[in-house]
């Protein structure tokens, strides 16, 4: 069973919520939402429970909501920060409920940082909450997946100067080691996973003629991921790789910047991309897209990217289950 | 009429300008070779002329070539400094012929920049030495053109972090005039050019969160070229700028690095990709990719990108005429 958050109760959420439910009511996979029922008051049949063993059986008929309650009414494309502590709390009990055993895989709906900071959440962003949650914080590395692609960038959310300056050795093995560690664990690979390391430069730097952090950075960072025994390919140049020929060799594809990656995901897979957080001892997924307050209210949001988010969440758990069945086997 | 440039014999140029005689010979575009002839030599029926306007009668039934002679004899996959004059001369001639008016547009076959360097060539590349000999030098720009997408990166050949240090207003504004009389004289738009300036950092930088090039530099060019009447949208986040409905909105994405256009664009049309000219005074067309020496004289050389870049030029042409057939009527 998957546990899907409220997210913020002002943004599309609640209808990409409703609206996931009937795209997967009747082919699954089947999920519990902790949130306020009155959300969905009126938009789709709600079944209240407080157990997650009991969504199954409804979930055909009638969304499974395991209930919280609002400060305020919300009001759509009104964010309200009184409405914080739900917002946070419904996270909690996602991961609680995952931790305890009774739910299987947390799916997060989009909230906004500026909503919820304050005393009880200083975190850099949602993920770092949930990482902390997990007691797994600093270990958690975004990957972005699509039907076409997979792509982890390195380096997040900075701007592009900084994102040059925050490449070290370290941080690409590090990234690698743990999108490896993923990917294998839970992706149903058929082989060992491979990877594939984008350059910095165009070209990728052509030998040092453009630039030089293929010779100082990537290139060794690549020959110790193969010393420890990856298959990492690299540096890729940028531009060439992800052709459909050339993806057709990796599994992953490790970007130094942001847009390097998000770019080929956005282009080739844009409504279908889902963010999936490696790194954390649960499993959990989320749309790629935010809280779209300007969009909320008017029945006009896309839920592609939640359901795909639900549905992938649903094959990294039986995925995972089937590993650990074939070793306790 | 166009006129192909003999590019590097040891490269697959002989192979491709072949390959694109056989695609073209029905339907035409027709177009002229200035090279050696004993390249083609058992391969494609060749007809020696001495003029373009010959051309067009033989087209259909032999590859028409305008003679020039290697020094030494091309050895497939091995580049021979002793030819660079002979790969130059070609240039030369191609650039002459359409400044006297006996050819229209002048494609050119890959060089390598390390076999043509000395004395009689210093430049950066292809594209400067051929501004010189147009009297534009300084003046081009280069657009890549896909049948999904057309991107200009506002820097190219340097290092990413040098592209950061290179973007100025002047630098975004200028090209973005170029391109915009290129796009209105050239490629047959039923309105004004619509062009979309993109961010350089992640989300075009988040009003500055993730930082400031958007506000100290972008933002001011897009004002400047709106004041001069110009089209243009953006800064736009570089994720999302390339999905179709993004793109069904503009008819170039200025770039402000390589990769932020070249991602795309070799994602979205890998091999259909043709590098086009902007700001000189004749139509100049090439295929994207280089002289690929380690895949020369295997016959596996994929033509396309050269016959699309044919195309390109007929159609460019065929714009211009059109559009100076016009202004004079």
């Amino acid at each position: 069973m998957l546990v899907l958050t409220q997210g913020d109760p002002a943004g599309i959420a609640p209808e990409i919520t409703a609206k996931a439910w009937h795209a997967l009511r009747e082919q699954g996979p089947a999920f519990v939402w902790v949130g306020d029922p009155a959300l969905l008051e009126g938009v789709v049949p709600v079944s209240v429970i407080d157990d997650p063993a009991q969504a199954r059986a409804v979930f055909a008929d009638a969304l499974p909501v395991m209930p919280l309650s609002l400060a305020v009414p919300a009001v759509p494309g009104q964010p309200d920060r009184r409405n914080a502590a739900v917002i946070l709390e419904s996270i909690r009990r996602a991961v609680a409920l995952v931790q305890a055993g009774a739910a299987d895989a947390v799916v997060t709906n989009p909230i906004s940082k500026d909503v919820v900071q304050g005393p009880d959440f200083t975190h850099p962003g949602h993920t770092s909450f949930l990482a902390e949650l997990c007691g797994a914080e600093g270990r958690e590395v975004m990957m972005l997946a699509g039907p076409s692609l997979r792509v982890v960038p390195v380096t997040v959310h900075v701007a592009l100067r900084k994102a040059i300056e925050q490449l070290t050795v370290a941080r690409i093995v590090e990234t690698a080691r743990t999108v490896a560690a993923g990917l294998a664990r839970d992706f149903g690979l058929a082989h060992a996973p491979r990877l594939a390391v984008a350059g910095l430069n165009p070209h990728a730097g052509e030998n040092g003629l453009m630039g030089d952090e293929e010779q100082r950075i990537i290139i060794p960072a690549i020959e110790t991921l193969r010393a420890e025994g990856y298959e990492v390919t690299g540096p890729m140049p940028p531009d060439t790789m992800f052709t459909p020929q050339a993806r057709a060799n990796y599994d992953v594809a490790l970007c130094m910047y942001h847009d390097q990656g998000l770019i080929p995901l956005k282009t080739l897979d844009m409504a279908q991309g889902v963010n999936v957080t490696l790194g954390l001892p649960i499993v959990r997924t989320s749309p790629d897209h935010g809280t779209a307050f300007d969009r909320a209210g008017q029945n006009r949001a896309d839920p592609t990217s939640l359901v795909c988010a639900l549905q992938l969440a649903g094959r990294l758990v039986r995925n995972r289950q089937a590993a650990e069945g074939r070793k306790t086997a």
